[in-house]
């Protein structure tokens, strides 16, 4: 029920289904989601997107659960249901524990809170805090 | 050139400066930022949002750090521009070195993307990421 | 499942149900879609919005099918999915094809990533962009 | 006064300055703005939003112009005030005209009010709208 | 199907529990809506949400019903569509006639306009207008 | 500094100045502000948007007072600065007194706290309700 067809591994051309299946490979997984399934209708627009995730995502100098977390923060602010679902699922799975995620909504809740009245009220931005 | 004044020290009433005061005490510092002197003009929700922050960004399953950064991604992606800046600064008194910083703001711009492919696509949520 | 009613033709007032019958007779079909028969409950508002959107999509500098584009990058942005949904079924109707369509939707991933970085550093405006 | 120095061609390094060479060339212009300079504390970052900027916006099924045109769209909607400047001054120089200009703020206007009428009435999508 | 489970009376712990009493007692109720059987999942925030909102939205220099359209025009802005319907619900419970939601529509979609007019168009802020 | 000029009166046009006019016979005042003079690069929208505010701020089944603090409510929540500046400063001169400002400021901050967690949550909306 999206704007586009989500492709089967059958609809997808083999640029396409080239990503599925390395999607599979490092996932470990023979599921694909819908989303890469969606986006196949792009298959340039698949890979480079599927790339640089892999990148983005990867241990660096945060770990890859702190980075899901980061991820569930800017898809919840942005509203985008698709993304909460899965990068939620994606946290558990990388070890978010039910504390963990309970804090990380209480700070998005503050963090939407004191957004909001620092936009209402339109509080000019301290010398020091700028670089 | 908010909507309210700044309350310094003197126009701020014995209940708002007992909060600046206890700001100053807990973040052993004489400075207090001008959100809390504009939340001032109304001393309940200043010691209301005082308390609460104090309690939600506390050290718990998730550290101090990780913290500040999940409330930037808040912050950048709801586009308050004053808490950006009050907690990019507080991150990095907190120890967020360039390297995590960077990698933050890779989430954030990649979560960003996707968001808003996600969106444009209305791409169906997979019921396997359902609860 | 909205917050009113979608009326139908027979529990539409006189006024919107000539709204409703202009919507046919200008788009050339008998469907006239939810969002019409949800607005229809403050007829004024019904004719105004119905008035204005026909203005706002005529042909003019812009041709109707780059408008439709642009109507869907701001639906998508303010995450409006009866919007996406619509726009982007109008905007077929209007020859957009799969490569035009590809083309739109990586315009707004990539201005999606860029204003978040934008946003999360808070780059100053150039003196040269100022009018 | 952004979260980040905005950095010199003397204070970037090697691979900043080779993009900041490359936007200059491919620009025919001795000018780098400020985003690029404040993206170069992270040089892979900056390479990488570079080349897929000039990936996306350059001709294809639709004309730089309007993919211009999309970019302001998206980054009004998103807020971006730095985006709007840029991405508005890119689009006059590409030649959009005041009626032009005119016409894209109208449709941002029109989409935004329904936009938000659509969501406050919690409107169903209708299922001919669905793939 | 949200991202946790809707706590039955049951499954809730005995603070939980406390918290759905209390709902039902000051509402008169019997039921109890998913947001708080969600939120159960985190008795604490279970708790201090339900305080806070009966304290923000008791009569005060504001009656409760203005206090809920209020609500309902940030619900809506912020695309909260769960937010949408119990706050729309909870206004229609205090009196919202049909004429008074039309106009609160009326002005969401006018602000939502020209907040977009504005922002596009970046105007500077009136000297007038700051305190 | 924004993306037009501001016109003066000498500079605007005859439809736009009638306009100009018109804004100060309604209001009594010789002051234009800058929203109307940047809108007047585009004589028609400025005249449009001129004339549907009149009508939708109008008194009503809701009074002029509530009309501008939901219009608050909504900028804010859209972040609209001039929009947020240029409503609080007119919900003063309608009688917004500061006991009334500040339950406005805790609502909108209370919703956007609760949005934000029902979001995050993906909350499934009860089957009550919907109408």
């Amino acid at each position: 029920v999206g704007t586009v067809r989500v492709l089967t591994d059958d609809a997808a051309g083999a640029d396409a289904l080239a990503v599925f299946n390395d999607i599979r490979a490092k996932r470990n997984t023979d599921y694909v989601n819908n989303f890469w399934r969606a986006l196949a209708n792009d298959p340039a627009q698949l890979k480079d997107t599927w790339n640089r995730l892999q990148h983005v995502m990867a241990p660096g100098a945060l770990d890859p659960l702190v980075k899901e977390m980061i991820y569930i923060a800017v898809s919840a602010t942005n509203n985008c249901s698709y993304c909460v679902h899965s990068h939620t699922a994606a946290a558990r799975a990388k070890g978010m524990t039910d504390p963990k995620y309970a804090e990380l909504l209480a700070v998005i809740a503050m963090a939407s809170q004191t957004n909001a009245l620092a936009t209402a009220l339109q509080v000019e931005v301290d010398e020091r805090f700028k670089v």
